[in-house]
């Protein structure tokens, strides 16, 4: 049998924009290995574990921006990509997931590496898509190539997201007649839109926009780059305008409250309505801040205006407060907004300016005065990591105290929160640096790390990149987040690494390993770590803390903050 | 909010059998964690990655025959079980899988660690529960109980396998008021039940059975220990009956044929009649050897009975040649057809004995003469892991060579041939050992090693451990299947780890680390490696292997075979 329908899958996913695929050995595949390796329009990457191959291919697709292709045999390999998939889809990173199969009449009778895999990401899919076994009757080619024309433009529109598309092959598998260019390639192309607010519309927005004493925005998760700024700094040029932009938001206006967790700690009750405003806009996606989502609903504002093209988060109500859906792209409305609205006379900016004041001085005499703890290395890291740095944050430690720190929006940033699983850190930040457009260092706590250690075994390990490992022995989240502190037999199951380091790892997969466990080692050790590495290799550095004493000292600054 | 449902959670399950749970640390569990502990019911184990997790537990439950409870947190966690939860579905592997997750209206609001985990395992579970947010209103109580008390008994009947219990926490979640004992638990039984063939059609198939001048039986994967061996051995006291039993079988009777792809290696088209039984028994789980199924497949025999109880099962047709599927459990059939049936005269029995004895005294030459590489790794470990040693065979390369060695079936065997992944089998073997009941050996390939790796991230590796890693440099199994040899591109995608070796990641774990790189230091350090460890850890033994010779020397014993 032949398999130049393999021939045609590779050729059309290059013809629609994809450049990149990552690969994972199996038997299945291989004939789809060879079709992609045969076509020399695609880059292929082999990483061997499939959990952190799909965390590598959303790294990269996240810097490209368009879909990168994965592509693995069949069986639990498919299941092993699947918190990528539900990141990706939460995320909205395009990811065109290929899971070779068995053909249909095979599945469920008794053959090896053989699950039932269509519909397999149903929870967390843009769309699945299950293709002939071959393309050898008119109708079957037709099918085959509609099929992945759809599939490639799904990763896109109307939202960005994985894809999924189940491959059967038969056997003989080996028997390839592989055609390096199919003849009959056929492309449906599918045009990008704008959605804009008609002009009826708008203007009622504008009206109440106008109207209202106080505004705030809410800027969460954005990709580097975008095209936001120039628009939101014209509509947030008004005093009844405040501006919360979170570090993930890679998007600081003049302003803007960049500390989001740091500014609203301490609002009592009585205070809540001086800062409630009239209007909330929120936009972007995940709000790392627990803080501001529980003050937020709290406050209940009056209208809580949310903009989102997303057909899948239409009436994402996040602050229990939602009014308006407005389904459109941020950039397209606030551009439409600002072009029209009105200043209007308000302390609200000032009165949200004067309390983030106050506490970035409280910031910096607790911080003078601090012991060597996770504060203090972030803060350090934050002054020291070379200014063209992609920074990748992992969940949850890293991610929650870079948003304490106004010196981390002088990096672009990156964080798994679509599902802020901690799974797949470091293997994002290498797939990120793999694509080269700018160094990367990603900061993880030490579960992270060990959770996805295979990042590291991996021959495509990018050399520019560097991993900052805090090792405060582990699981330290569960002390600094309210109420497990409380319950002593929790201890044994949130202590969970606190034997192991990561040196024998970083060893064995040939990556250079730095570590401090205190300031003058740390300040000593970082030139080295971020200088040329002679051997070409990447670059570990594991920072010992203390867990205990890191716990109280977060604690003592939000009561110092406060005082 | 009380959570005192979490309480009731542990005493039913407790109350049904389940003795052990391995919990992974994480916030929206936590309450759950605190009431498992406070049960003192329940032996709980912390392992951090799900991944792991679920293979340890699925191990552990292997052992015990039982379920064992997993629990994790919220979101992604729960993806990371998927592997192990359908290695434990078609493996029938009794696993209660349970998942915290957040109240059903937060579920895609934009809150952290939040995926729509109704029916995630959907394609791989016997069947999925989502839990009542509490038990505060007697329905709810009622409805809580009833879905717990039949969750345990689906994870045994009618057919073992994992079952899902999605539990949404409410917050506050640390306000806990957990009663150790709730006063009303509700206990509903069920009662195991024997499936026997009534007496008209058992006569019917009596008469079948006696009619045919020649039967194959085929033992697929069973566990150690079970009952059947007696009834099978009076069933194959007949000159027209063959058993062939696979290693994972666990089952050998008298002149059976355990190594089978051996035995049936080059059988001719010619010879096909002569070897093709009237009536193929199968019984038992996965079977390993491809060239069996394809031999049988080609010869399609004209009766083809399956012994499976499993409705999920019925109409298993492995070879595409059958005709009854016995919805019975394999001893009670058998244990039923031996008492009645009559043996026949026949050379059918006489005539495979003879093949397989040919193909032994090759086996024997071939290996006297054979240089260093995996096949006679294989021949020096079944002759000197100790006889009482457990052992468990990663996929797929220890598990394919164990298959040539009749020493093999000294041993009690285990592999995780549900989904033949390479993803669990360490973690798989740590569950069993820590269970206790025997000394564990696991043997497994590179790729499987370093793919599960975090096996080892694990604060209660059972001292009596013992992991062999055969290092030949990455996927030999596509070197030895058909078919890839021939595409030179495949290459940078199946060598995938010959840069590295595991001693780094044993050092980093704690675990005691040997190495051998040819036959005179092999022999020379297994001793130290069975013997007791000085600091009471488990032991690692890598050996490197020749990875091309390697596969060559198989290719030529099978070509040696039958020269």
């Amino acid at each position: 049998m032949s398999q130049e329908h393999l021939s045609l899958l590779a050729a059309i996913i290059a013809e629609k924009g994809i450049t990149h695929a990552v690969v994972s050995p199996g038997s299945r595949n291989a004939p789809a290995i060879i079709a992609f390796s045969r076509s020399g329009r695609l880059k292929l990457t082999s990483i061997p574990d499939e959990r952190s191959a799909g965390f590598y291919a959303l790294g990269m697709a996240q810097q490209l921006g368009r879909a990168v292709a994965l592509l693995c045999t069949s069986g639990s390999a498919a299941l092993n990509y699947a918190p990528a998939v539900a990141e990706a889809y939460y995320q909205k990173v395009p990811l065109l997931v290929i899971t070779a199969d068995r053909p249909a009449e095979w599945i469920d009778q008794g053959d090896g590496q053989t699950i039932r895999q269509q519909e397999v990401y149903s929870n967390f899919i843009r769309k699945s898509f299950h293709l002939p076994v071959n393309n050898s009757t008119p109708a079957n080619h037709w099918h085959f190539s509609r099929m992945v024309n759809e599939a490639v433009d799904r990763t896109l529109f109307p939202a960005r997201g994985p894809v999924h598309l189940n491959l059967p092959l038969a056997e003989p598998l080996y028997d390839l007649q592989l055609n390096p260019e199919p003849g009959d390639i056929r492309i449906n192309k599918l045009i990008e839109v704008e959605h804009r607010i008609p002009e009826s519309a708008l203007q009622e927005l504008v009206a109440q926009w106008n109207k209202a004493g106080s505004k705030l925005i809410l800027a969460g998760q954005l990709p580097p780059g975008h095209d936001l700024k120039h628009w939101l700094c014209q509509l947030a040029d008004d005093p009844s305008v405040a501006v919360f932009t979170e570090t993930t938001s890679n998007l600081h206006v003049p302003g803007s409250i960049r500390c989001i967790d740091r500014t609203i700690e301490g609002i009592t009750d009585e205070q809540l309505p001086g800062y409630t405003p009239d209007i909330l806009l929120t936009f972007g996606a995940a709000v790392v801040s627990k803080k501001v989502k529980a003050l937020l609903r709290k406050m209940k504002p009056a209208q809580h205006w949310h903009i989102n093209p997303d057909p899948d988060d239409f009436h994402l109500d996040t602050y229990q407060s939602l009014t308006l859906t407005i389904p459109s792209e941020a950039a397209v409305f606030i551009r439409q907004l600002a072009a029209v609205v009105t200043p209007a006379q308000s302390d609200y900016r000032a009165c949200w300016q004067l309390l983030s004041e106050r506490h970035l001085i409280k910031h910096g005499d607790y911080l003078a005065n601090a012991f060597f703890s996770d504060l203090t290395v972030f803060e350090t890291l934050f002054r020291q990591i070379p200014d063209d740095t992609h920074l990748h944050l992992g969940n949850s430690t890293p991610i929650r105290y870079a948003q304490l720190f106004d010196e981390a929006s002088r990096y672009a940033t990156w964080s798994n929160r679509g599902t802020s699983g901690i799974d797949g850190c470091v293997s994002t930040a290498a797939g990120a640096a793999a694509i080269g457009k700018h160094p990367v260092t990603v900061i993880t706590g030490d579960i992270g790390f060990f959770y996805d250690s295979n990042a590291l075994w991996n021959n495509h390990l990018p050399s520019s990149l560097r991993i900052i490992l805090i090792n405060n022995g582990g699981g330290n989240i569960f002390r600094v987040i309210p109420g497990p502190d409380r319950y002593e037999e929790l201890e044994p199951y949130i202590e969970t690494s606190h034997r192991f380091n990561a040196e024998g790892i970083a060893k064995n997969f040939g990556v250079n390993y730095y570590s401090a466990g205190d300031q003058p080692t740390l300040l000593k050790v970082l030139p080295g770590f971020y200088g040329k590495q002679n051997n070409n290799q990447p670059a570990l550095l594991e920072i010992f803390t203390p867990a205990v004493s890191s716990a109280e000292a977060l604690k003592n600054y939000f009561k110092f903050i406060v005082s």
